[in-house]
């Protein structure tokens, strides 16, 4: 049986004020729980699953303390759930801790502005496939630990550092740096050479790169267009560029 | 205000049997709705609009029939709207209608069971931006209709012909056309020349192409993975597909 003070619980961290407070984040499904349960970043505060995944999974079930695995039934699963289909089980995990890594000799991902939650993970998990580990946000970015954006992370949050930053700030105090950042109407993208250093900066999902910020890009570019499209999503914009750039 | 007999029929479009019945879809928001009054091939039945939308738009409304344009307030609108924050208009519209255009001499898109509304409506937007004007999907792909998708294809939904159709017949039918398919240890994506004609089939989020349709792919792409994400998202990867092959 879930208790009502752990219903109140899990649901309110569907509030980054009281995640933060808390420094938890909450995944769902089997895929994404399996993947950080073997992550060694990131630690398990409780589990709460239906009886069809413990069964399937008494082996990983029975390393964990009985104390953080609880098993609920369907309707339990989903008063907590934030997904639209709940699908077996839910973790409360600690959020990852990195070993910290600097920005030179690597490509990093500077994220000015996303707003939508599911944008954000599906941009985390582009990154970590093209071997990205720094993905820097603006501060008024989705929340990287919002539910919806860890669905769509697929379990990269474990792998790539996602922090939140001034990033007019963060852009002068790497100024040794190079910086791409994709535009409307800059160079383009396929005609770049590929890059193995640097920052790519990706705007907001309607109104681009602010204004600041564009002052301090060096190579402005552009995915060419050949049909109507008034604009790319910004995750499968980050993808384009990521699999030319490197 | 909005008669309970309208609120019932707008909801009664959130399931696709009533869409299909009446041959219409849901568009939300000022930027689609502007898009959508302008396009040629696509007819208003009904538009819900609150005063803000309305002020600032009277050119666009003093051409619609009166019989078509109702001013709601903010609550009616969130009664009726598919959007977690209703963004101040709402129309009902006919389903595009489209010139028929063959397959040979084009590039044409293949989805074989996409379920996600939103990951469709991406695709099909991105096949736009890249000058795709045909996407064929299987019958167990989410509804091009779904107001998920209609929002997420940001009006491409009235410039690319999406139908659906036994894939493996079409893949017979249209045997003389080159296939290419993404899948997970085929030829090095960026190894691969442009090309001019043909159809590019993208699998399911998870299980990727279903096995009777891998036998009708002549070329076997993979996107290169430099990180540790198992995978990418369908639409980020359908992306990357077309931004190097077309």
């Amino acid at each position: 049986m879930l208790l009502k003070s752990r219903v109140k619980y899990i649901q309110s961290l569907g509030q980054k004020k009281f995640r933060d407070q808390e420094g938890v984040f909450v995944a769902e499904g089997p895929k994404l729980i399996n993947e950080l349960l073997h992550a060694e970043n990131v630690d398990l505060v409780w589990l709460f699953a239906i009886k069809e995944w413990i069964d399937h999974n008494q082996r990983l079930a029975g390393k964990l303390s009985d104390s953080k695995v609880y098993q609920i039934d369907e309707a339990e699963l989903k008063r907590v759930s934030y997904m639209s289909t709940p699908n077996q089980v839910l973790g409360i995990f600690r959020r990852p801790v990195f070993i910290p890594i600097g920005l030179s000799h690597e490509v990093s991902l500077v994220l000015d502005g996303i707003q939508d939650p599911g944008n954000l993970g599906t941009i985390v998990r582009t990154a970590d496939w093209f071997g990205i580990k720094r993905v820097i946000c603006s501060f008024d970015c989705a929340d990287v630990y919002n539910p919806k954006t860890i669905q769509a992370t697929m379990g990269s949050i474990c792998r790539v550092l996602v922090t939140y930053a001034d990033l007019k700030m963060t852009l002068i105090d790497l100024a040794g740096l190079p910086v791409f950042g994709a535009v409307l109407d800059g160079k383009n993208l396929m005609e770049l050479d590929k890059i193995k250093e640097g920052l790519i900066l990706i705007g907001n999902e309607s109104k681009g790169i602010r204004n600041e910020l564009i002052e301090q890009i060096q190579y402005q570019i552009t995915i060419p267009r050949q049909g109507k499209a008034e604009s790319l999503n910004a995750a499968v914009a980050t993808g384009i560029i990521l699999s030319h750039l490197l």
